[in-house]
């Protein structure tokens, strides 16, 4: 078998930037070594064409009896500027005590490989494994997979033959304690611009006869939240999935105190929405959230303009079970009651996802339908996590999004074990992003586990 | 005597944006422009330096008994971007119909040279003219005059031996029709800078723990006007002088419709004070407005973060009799109160400006104590304004701030005519600032016989 660590310092060489056109050689050369990786250990290896990126698809065949897994991940990195803050180069892979330094380490080259090893070590092992294995593998999950829907819906009619996917690109809080995913947000944003007057004016000899655009942005962006910290948006609750008492109790063992949590922070206080905790929040709640404003002059000193224009970026997280194209329209109308009569506005729409949510089998209210061999391969992963790790694995749902995830559930109909592997230190999407080698190793021994699990008997 | 449009455009060919180091150069080359064509008029040249930029002091020497004007100008412009919204270059003056294009060419160096034509004509006609001249050409008016009050008080000897100020940085509403104007608001200004966590934060994985720092600056910002359009700062209004009969019955003449006006500025409804005409708010009122406002992501499509810092640029304009500081103080006051105390927040002073009125004679209440001097060239402006132009001249406060007027009358004890010179169309401190060349001929003759009409019989 190949060497997991070796692998994966080649894996980092290919500097695959999918945002910026500049790292095309990167990307072509990740997509070959993935793709050749994935053809050593016997799968036949396909490069789908995509209108940006393409997308590997590796399957290992087998009878319609057995079980039929689908292991995703992303071979397309993050941006690494800015480069001056990284100790060692950022694709130049670095290895320091137990972490392996490098951009695209944790996010997602290094749980990918941990996957793959993962399977080349269990089929040489057990050659003859009653298990169909797909390896799903993009190039834009950095950029918000635009092309992926699309592929979905090509590849829809052989993929949904798949029981369920397992996949790992969510994170836990610490070595010892894994969590597997069982929500992500969803996300619905946009722009919206404000215009006043038709230029700029000079703040003296108009000041006093106009609405400033940036008062008026202000002033809708200060009505989007009550004084209890909620969205201030009639209906935006409406869908809110109720918590689970067991998603509370896993939450209390997630052993990271809130002054430890806000010390991380840097915050005076927290803000959160009246009667519930900052863990709760993030996992449970949606948000409204101003991602950037502009307007004006933003120099140093000053200039005394009163703009012609002013802009907010805002970004929604939805939780289960609110709709993107439903809080789109009440954010929407809500805009257009608030906004001032007398400036002008218009709203752009930005990408949305749909939140997912998977509830593990045997917990109340376990929904019915749900496929035996996901039953299976949550309790394999249970077993497994608490085994290689010495830790029973935690059930949360997670604050971030990762659209696909529900996409793949709405197109092919199948829901997805998420198993965490990076850590709050990986510095993800960060400078000095990195990888644990310990979590690597015994990743791979659990996701061999897993996968031995979900094979049929 | 030198061509004055040719000057003009020579003039505005040196960017001498005084806010940015980088246009040292063009500093540097209007200054020597300036200074030497008051050279070729027969001008004893002096440049003065300062902390930054050197003010121009440039004397028609004579005996005591000869009236003494000061004729006060700025060869500092405003920063030209957004540099692609002009339609000829910023920095090369343009020539279409009845304007000229550029920045600056309007403020103040059409203005400037207008009255720097006069002069060079009427000393040639009349060689012997019994009048001191001393032009006093400040670098630093677009950046708040920061050095000038300092210069005034080390050449306060001299400068307080002259009569009046004349000059033109001011507007008009119409080519016809002339304001001279009798009061400037003053200034407040300052940045408020909000700090949320240590780093910019990724919105799915922590957002709905923290009060975003552009939610906090849109909070506060949002809470500075109350529902009448009034500025929202207890004790905001408390020294703003009452309006004059004679203000509101030269007001009623000045011929602009509001429909005409709201047509200008491009908005579909005006905002106002409650119980004040936009051209009463104008020039009446003071007023908070946010000249700039940025934080986070600003670029193209999307970056789900919660920044971790957002600014605002907040000036005040000040009518008689309210004291900078006092407002300043008050504003601050609002702020530390209404600040949310869960992020962290700076306020930084940028400069201030006092705020100016002068009551021109012949009219009720005229102060007793105004220099004879000052009352005859109110009266010769009266009678030259309304020959050349074919309307009398209307009295009015401006809205805009020379804040350098209020400190000749508070450091020199002088005070000043103001011909009001450019017009609405001029663009001052936006794109395709332009000055209109009849007014600039209109404005020479004016001036020259302002002149004549201040010296000695």
């Amino acid at each position: 078998m190949f060497d997991p660590v070796e692998a994966l310092k080649a894996f980092i060489r290919h500097p695959s930037v999918s945002a910026d056109p500049a790292f095309q050689a990167g990307m072509h050369g990740a997509r070959d070594f993935i793709a050749g990786l994935l053809g050593s250990i016997g799968f036949a290896v396909e490069i789908v064409p995509t209108p940006l990126h393409p997308v590997i698809l590796a399957e290992r065949k087998g009878p319609a009896s057995w079980p039929h897994v689908i292991i995703y991940g992303h071979y397309d990195v993050q941006p690494a500027d800015p480069l001056n803050l990284w100790s060692s180069p950022a694709f130049e892979p670095s290895v320091r005590g137990e972490r392996i330094y490098g951009r695209g380490a944790a996010d997602n080259k290094g749980p990918l490989l941990t996957h793959v090893a993962a399977v080349a070590r269990l089929l040489e092992r057990r050659p003859d494994l009653p298990l169909r294995i797909t390896f799903m593998i993009e190039g834009e999950e950095e950029m918000g997979s635009p092309s992926f829907p699309g592929f979905l819906k090509d590849y829809a009619e052989r993929l949904r033959q798949a029981d369920m996917v397992l996949l790992s690109d969510t994170g836990s809080p610490r070595e010892d304690q894994i969590v597997l995913t069982c929500g992500l947000r969803g996300l619905v944003l946009c722009d919206v611009e404000v215009t006043g007057a038709r230029t700029d004016l000079h703040s003296g000899l108009h000041g006093g006869v106009l609405r400033n655009p940036i008062q008026a942005l202000a002033e809708l962006c200060a009505s989007l939240h009550d004084a209890d910290g909620r969205v201030n948006v009639p209906g935006f609750y409406d869908d809110v999935l109720d918590v689970e008492p067991w998603e509370r109790e896993q939450l209390a063992r997630f052993g990271q105190s809130e002054a430890q949590y806000r010390e991380f922070l840097g915050i005076p206080a927290f803000y959160t929405t009246k009667g519930y905790t900052p863990f709760e929040a993030t996992r449970f709640l949606p948000t409204l959230e101003f991602n950037g404003i502009g307007g004006g002059y933003q120099g140093q000193g000053t200039k005394t303009v009163i703009p012609s224009k002013a802009f907010v970026k805002i970004s929604c997280r939805l939780v289960a079970n609110q709709q993107p194209e439903k809080i789109r329209e009440l954010v929407y109308r809500t805009i257009a009651e608030r906004m001032p009569k007398d400036v002008t506005y218009r709203v752009i729409d930005q990408h949305s996802g749909t939140p997912y949510v998977v509830v593990p089998p045997d917990r109340s209210n376990t929904p019915a339908g749900q496929s035996p061999v996901l039953a299976r391969a949550f309790r394999a992963a249970d077993a497994a996590i608490a085994e290689v790790f010495g830790k029973s694995p935690l059930y949360l749902r997670e604050g971030g999004s990762v659209p696909i995830i529900a996409d793949i559930k709405r197109v092919l109909g199948l829901d997805s074990v998420m198993m965490g592997l990076f850590l709050p230190e990986d510095n993800l999407h960060a400078p000095d992003e990195s990888f644990h080698l310990g979590v690597m190793r015994k990743g791979i021994e659990a996701s061999e586990r897993i996968l031995e699990g979900i094979a049929a008997e």
